[in-house]
C-alpha cells in the first residue's frame, strides 16, 4: 500500500497506463514531460541506460518506463520531490527497473559512471532569472523552474560526461533559450539532429522546442520535424495531444 | 518597349502586381523569394536604404517595392541575372526607386557604404557542396545555388557591415544550415530575433526556414513564430500561400 502525504494526489497517464504521485503545493508534471517522453527514443534492449536528469517528482522516467527493456534512473536535488519519484515507483511495480539518485546532477558520476548512457533526457528549469520571493513563496516550484542550484551549462557538461559515443540527448526547453541550449551543445560534443516545435494553438508562436542530439555526431544536418499543436482553434486537445494524454481510444 | 532574349518571359507575382523577366535555361525566382519578401519588414520613409544580395533577376526587391518609399539596391555577381533584373526594373517603372550593383557582394562597400543600410534581405545559395558538371550543365543555375563564388561566412559579414545599428537582417535558408547561419550571425553583431519555418505539407518536415536578425540587438528572446506550409493536404496551396502568390481576391 502506498502512502500519500497529505497534501499528495494519485494522478495517472492513460495513455501510460503509469500512476504518479504529486502535489499542486509541491510539483505536479505539465505537459512538457509528457511531450519530452514521448520524443525520446530508447534502445529496447534490457542491457542498455537511460538517465533523467532534473527529474522532479519522477514523470519522465516513468513515462518512458514501457518504451525500454533497460534501466533508468532519476536524478533529483530536492528530498520531497525524489521521495515522491520513489514511492511512484513502488506504485507502479518498476522498482527493478528505475532507480532515484538524490542530489546534485553535477555529482552525478558519484552514482553512474561516465560514458555509460544510452539515453540522457532532462526537462530543466527554464529560466534563467532569478526569482524574487514575492513571485515564487514556493521553494520547490522556484527550484524546479528558475536557475537557482543548477544552470543549463552546467546540465549539458553533465549529459555529455554520462552519454556513450553516440548516445542520445533529448531536452526540451523554451524557444528563447534554443541558440543557447544548442550552443552549449555544440561546445560539449552533443551535436542537434531532430528539433521539433510545440506551438499552444494554429496561428501562436511555439512555446516549447524539444531537440536531440547525438554525442560525437556530425555538425551539421539539423532536421525541423512536423510542428505539434497542443490545443485546435476551439481550445480542445488536438488529435496528437489527446492520443499522448489519453491513448488511442 | 521591354526586349525580350529569345529564352526569356515575362511572368507575373499577382499579388504584388509586379512583372518580371525570367528564363527557365537562365533563372527563374521561385517561392522562396516570395516568402523572403513577404516575411522582411521595411521601413515605409522614402529616405530609407534596403540592399537585396545575391538578388538573381532581382525578384526579391521587386516584390518588396511596394512596402516602401525607401531605395532598394540589387548586388548580383552574373552579368546576364543583373541584365534581366535592370530590364524588369524598368518594366515596372521602378527605375527612381532600385538600382542594380553587377559585381561581387565582397565589393560591396564600393557602391554602398558601411553602416547605411536599414535592410539587407538575401536569398543565399543554399548549397556549401560544389556541384560536379554532371549535376550542373547550367553555370548560372550552379552559381546561383552553390558556394561557388561566395559563401555564408562572407554574405552575414557582409550583411552587417552593410547594417546601420538596429538595422534589419532577413535571409532565407534551408533548416539544415539554420544553426551555421545564426552562429555566424552571432559572430557578426546579429541577434537572431524572429524565425519562421516552412514545411511543404502538413506532417513533413521543414525545407525552408526565414530568419530575422537585428544588428547590435540583444541576443536572446530568439521566437519561433507559427510555421507556414505550403500545401494542404490535397496537394493545393494552401490559403497563405494562395494569398501571397495571387493576392485576396
Amino acid at each position: 500500500m502506498t502512502s500519500l502525504k497529505a497534501d499528495e494526489r494519485i494522478d495517472q497517464l492513460y495513455s501510460q497506463d503509469v500512476q504518479i504521485i504529486q502535489s499542486p503545493s509541491v510539483f505536479a508534471f505539465s505537459l512538457d514531460a509528457v511531450l519530452l517522453a514521448d520524443f525520446a527514443t530508447l534502445p529496447a534492449r534490457a542491457t542498455s541506460q537511460t538517465v533523467d536528469l532534473c527529474a522532479g517528482n519522477g514523470a519522465v522516467g516513468l513515462f518512458m518506463s514501457g518504451k525500454t527493456h533497460g534501466k533508468i534512473a532519476e536524478v533529483e536535488l530536492q528530498p520531497r520531490l525524489a521521495d515522491m519519484a520513489r514511492r511512484s515507483i513502488t506504485l507502479n511495480d518498476l522498482d527493478d527497473q528505475m532507480t532515484v539518485y538524490e542530489g546534485d546532477l553535477a555529482n552525478v558520476n558519484d552514482w553512474i559512471p561516465k560514458d555509460s548512457a544510452d539515453v540522457v533526457t532532462c526537462n530543466p528549469p527554464y529560466f534563467a532569472d532569478l526569482p524574487d520571493s514575492q513571485k515564487n513563496p514556493n521553494q520547490y516550484l522556484a527550484i524546479a523552474r528558475h536557475e537557482i542550484t543548477t544552470n543549463l551549462a552546467t546540465i549539458v557538461a553533465t549529459t555529455s560526461g554520462l552519454l556513450k559515443m553516440n548516445g542520445k540527448a533529448y531536452f526540451v526547453h523554451r524557444p528563447d533559450r534554443f541558440l543557447e541550449l544548442t550552443q552549449l551543445m555544440a561546445a560539449n560534443r552533443l551535436a542537434p539532429k531532430r528539433v521539433r516545435l510545440v506551438h499552444p494553438k494554429p496561428g501562436k508562436e511555439a512555446n516549447m522546442v524539444l531537440v536531440e542530439a547525438i554525442k560525437d555526431g556530425h555538425s551539421g544536418g539539423m532536421r525541423f520535424l512536423s510542428p505539434l499543436t497542443v490545443y485546435d482553434q476551439k481550445g480542445a486537445y488536438s488529435a496528437e495531444v489527446e492520443a499522448l494524454l489519453y491513448g488511442n481510444h
